[in-house]
């Protein structure tokens, strides 16, 4: 399961807005189509979209390295990849490492290709961390909760949260991966749900709110999330919904682990209150295709992610171990320097 | 706004599976297609589907009067109305009401359609006292969440929960209604937002994930819920996602209230463990219209209800009053006899 290739100095986006339906890949040799691809969700998942944005920025030192202004132009090349889309720090993080070797090699598209493609690769390897750190924490017959698409298809690796999921199946430890749908753009039903069911991985489909339910009933051991920007003290803004998985597992007694990369967090934020949300169009809830499905301009409020307090996690999982409340000393000794 | 007509003996009901799409009326003369579109949610919501019962009752007993067998027939449709959901237990109340006069009164048809008729005509007293009662715990500048559709489509009155959220508006208390979509079949979106958007009430539609995340920035200052089923303590099935919205008002501190008639009560069950709770198919997750939302095959848990413990109650609305916590005796004593 891929959704970012890398052949011949072109950029291959899977269209993830048309899975589970329809697997269409999209060429790309300019960055200008990704930032409108990212904005509308074809390519989402925010390490993947750190990813996809170094690559879009080895693209436009392509076409700048020939002209006359090339740090003019790329600045003005970072600049309209940072602005596609607000919440998750790893495209900012993945900017200012390209930025941070550009200043230092110049125009050299060749040495910017060779950071982007390091990039991709650590990305894959922190996956695997992740996923082996994460494994730990998933006892025998797990039946798991897990919100949205921290998977593959959001990574350009096995995944966070199902990096974690994956590990921990091939331990022989999952009975049941139960997958939010995740509205308004259902990324648990279309992506999720496809990606576990071609691995063979145990999934059912719920909608967001039968999750309370199950765990009433005792039919979720522990919920497993991605995210998409860390504080410095563990909140953190994940998919709208997140939070009220968070209170339910709270509720019922259920573990929560989030599931992320260092280059998820923002020490800069001391705490998730400074996380810009996301705000999307009322469309995404008014229609689904050709159906509509509230009344014509009816008021619409749709966040696209919400911040969960660190006090509701049971645990934070890194590619460098498994990290437990209190978090705040632990996450700053990540980052040594 | 209304969902049901009896006009020149025979059954109109709006097809509730269109809206806000199409506004399209069906009319019944045989009881058995009623049976088959109360499956089909065509026709919905607790207090609404008993009085769909007891005319299709009506139109039973006029197809039956001129035969053999009278009471074999009527039993015979009393089991297939019966048989067509098995949570809300208004459908059972009704049918066990028109039984009763049947037995009085034998094969008269025109007996029976005055019982029904009596049934709807109290059916929209008992909404208003609803609201009369409710609309004393809605303080004003009032922030309402609501969850799937208790109103006029739902109960053919001012609705249960939206009957105290209509008389509130009357007396200028409502600042904005929330309403969840309510996946799957979005009562929410498709129909509490029309109802209340056609009546100029301040609506705003949320998918069901987002209520935790106002609740969390203190933007919800209630919460009313109607009610399919109600245990003799106060514990009630009501449509899926009503337990995960009474989870979060207890996490923030939001008072959940429950608005519903004396008829939607079931004493014999002690508690709410006892409640049948519906299980539909998988496809209401997996497909929305022409759009698949989720892979070919994969597995799928789709209960239509869910049991909130009377716990999480802050108040029990009924025809009567509005009954405080401890529930058990006060509910008992509005069943004198």
């Amino acid at each position: 399961m891929e959704a970012l290739r890398w052949e011949d100095h072109a950029l291959w986006l899977l269209d993830q807005t048309l899975l589970p339906g329809e697997t269409r890949w999209n060429r790309y040799t300019d960055y200008r189509p990704v930032v409108a691809d990212i904005k509308r969700l074809a390519v989402r998942g925010a390490p993947l979209i750190g990813v996809a944005a170094a690559y879009a920025y080895v693209l436009a030192a392509r076409a700048a390295a020939g002209g006359g202004d090339f740090a003019g132009a790329m600045d003005r090349a970072r600049d309209d990849l940072a602005a596609s889309r607000p919440t998750a720090v790893n495209l900012f993080w993945a900017l200012e490492r390209m930025d941070r070797r550009r200043r230092a090699v110049g125009a050299d598209p060749a040495a910017l290709e060779a950071e982007a493609e390091a990039i991709q690769k650590e990305n894959i390897q922190v996956n695997e961390a992740i996923g082996r750190y994460g494994a730990e924490v998933v006892p025998p017959g797990a039946r798991i909760l897990t919100h949205c698409n921290a998977g593959a298809l959001a990574t350009d690796g096995i995944g966070t949260a199902l990096g974690v999921i994956r590990a921990a199946h091939r331990q022989g430890k999952v009975a049941m991966v139960y997958a939010d749908e995740t509205r308004p753009l259902l990324q648990g039903s279309r992506l999720t749900a496809y990606e576990l069911h071609a691995d063979g991985i145990p999934v059912t489909v719920i909608a967001d709110n039968m999750a309370a339910s199950l765990m009433g009933k005792g039919r979720i051991d522990l919920a497993i999330v991605g995210c998409d920007r860390m504080a410095a003290n563990g909140d953190l803004a994940n998919k709208i919904g997140t939070y009220s998985v968070a209170v339910n597992c709270h509720y019922h007694g259920v573990p929560l682990y989030v599931a992320l990369p260092l280059s998820t967090m923002d020490l800069s934020l001391p705490d998730g209150s400074g996380i810009p949300i996301e705000e999307r169009g009322g469309e995404e809830l008014t229609r689904l295709g050709p159906v509509q499905t509230a009344p014509e301009g009816v008021a619409v409020y749709n966040p696209a992610f919400d911040v969960t307090p660190h006090q509701l996690l049971a645990g934070i999982i890194t590619e460098k171990g498994v990290i437990r409340p209190p978090f705040g000393e632990k996450l700053r000794a990540l980052f040594p320097g």
